[in-house]
């Protein structure tokens, strides 16, 4: 589901036709391309950090409990309309409401995740091999997405056009919060999984 | 199949180009594409709900005899069409006949499931643990939905444009399906997978 | 892949916007289409046939050989182009030179997936279950395809609109190829398979 | 997510509609779409022979450590992207840019699948029965794709619509990285894989 969400971003890219075929001309109808590219690249990462939370949080269960289905699935739904999101804020780059849209379709995917993971990671549902270390870790980097989504909503009030650009961080946001507290308390299972 | 299909929905939802590029506009111009966003969602639940069954089904199989693969590629066929019929009542919403299209196609699909469930879901295909209660109940709710499609497409003659939102409701009626019955006889493993 | 080819062939066929909403219009915009689902539904079943095919000579294998690898990956080139050709014929259907395009990626996809169960279907790739009757059948099997898109070529000069139609008969000529020869020899495992 | 991206590449050839529909008028419509099918042979191709060295590496590991998994999602991002460069290409073959931006993207794709190579294929991430005479193997093949796409860059300057033809030949270049330096020292086991 993720591989096919984030493999469709690409057909929103449309391949263009310049009026005059110089070179010249191409390089400006190219540089004309570049918020698409950015967009593409940008939910790419962020679809990409969520795949790999989604098989990181899955590889921890046992087998997917029936309680877990829609919760997933609510989630999926989410990942399936970014094609749709990320096409509508690379096509109107710079204009505050699709850049606001983009941000609020990742923070209720940020927060369907945190829900998922919430019920998905306790009892019955984890493999004997799953420390509370590694829950808590799990649970601290999934707060980088709504975070840094919410962050991305609010400069997008004054700022659109850039406001989206800091997500392309998130997958170094998600270890910084994995290794957040660290020094207080020695883990180093977790940190062999969140390098 | 089933997840292609799902992201698939997403492409027939195309990116606006308002004229003017204001606040206001931008704001009524995705208003105006609820019907999409509805029908995208609506689309989600009752295929997801037909890909949770299915992958149910197949669980309590041992392996894909031969003689089911057609029954199953012709449901697959089913489900590959829902993008086209989705992107024509969203299209469309509040005309007559695409609602009805879209509720027929979802009764066809309804009727080719039970018609494989009723295939597969008999010895000598069962794995062993397989229960009578677990087949009565994943029969009974694989009515839920050429039911409350056959609703649906009573309803659009008279409301076409809410006619299709009570399918919304496939994963509640499902479990409700699943349940009736259970106050007579105690199934306690029934209860575990239908929760 | 069979799976993404035969699901994104939906994609190929347009929501239509017809100028006028009336019940009437809007059943006769549909019967317009009507070439494009029986494009759908005849590539679905043709591209099914082949996936259930590939499907069961895999089975038979112990592991894909490097020798096998680019055989295949040849096969699935065929099989990806299908949504296109299927497009041109569905949109264009009655005329001469797209039904007979659409024939012929068949004749070239059919003689490919011979190629690549002659290669495969030999020691020491098989399993050691696999008997020389199963071989037999599987090779008759795969003639079916090229022979049947060869009478639609030859058709296809003649009578362009239903030459094609006759592929719809796939599945059922695959199983008489199948049983060909039976009544000489018994094959009970073969009979179980090719039901 | 290679099977994906490679099964889209159809979607980028758009069905045409010629504006007299006689025989003479289809064959010349479709020998215009050439540089179409040729774009789409070509990148299955190069995808393909990505595929195969990816699915050949992976296999070697015994799991994806976590510090493979962005180093893979970045290559899958340049996987991604091909269904766009080769529609542009397509689209516009023997015009300069989009040659050169077709053959700069398979570059970036090649030395990220290098990048990937060389931190997957070592200690401690090995099964125990790869030996090094393979690795060495893999890592010769690895250099096929960026140098032939350096080349047709280069070619790309002065032949724009014949540069990129030469990565056709990329599974017979790679099997040559890969048998040289063969004749000096035996290497049965790569002979095996590199057929």
């Amino acid at each position: 589901m993720f591989a096919i969400a984030i493999t469709l971003l690409i057909i929103e890219i449309h391949v263009p036709h310049p009026e005059v075929s110089t070179d010249k001309e191409w390089l400006i109808t190219l540089a004309n391309l570049i918020p698409n590219f950015a967009g593409f690249i940008l939910s790419f990462i962020v679809v990409g950090a969520m795949w790999v939370a989604h098989h990181r949080v899955f590889g921890m269960l046992r087998r997917l409990d029936p309680t877990l289905v829609w919760p997933n699935l609510v989630l999926l739904m989410a990942v399936a309309f970014m094609p749709f999101s990320t096409a509508l804020m690379s096509s109107h780059s710079a204009e505050r409401v699709p850049e606001l849209f983009y941000a609020f379709t990742l923070i209720v995917a940020g927060l369907l995740q945190i829900r998922l993971i919430r019920r998905a990671l306790r009892e019955p549902f984890l493999k004997p091999d799953v420390s509370a270390a590694d829950i808590a870790m799990i649970r601290r980097r999934s707060l980088a997405l709504p975070i840094m989504a919410s962050i991305a909503f609010v400069l997008g009030f004054f700022w659109p056009g850039f406001s989206n650009l800091p997500l392309v961080l998130m997958p170094g946001v998600v270890v910084l919060f994995a290794r957040w507290r660290r020094g207080k308390r020695p883990e180093p299972d977790a940190g062999a999984v969140g390098g």
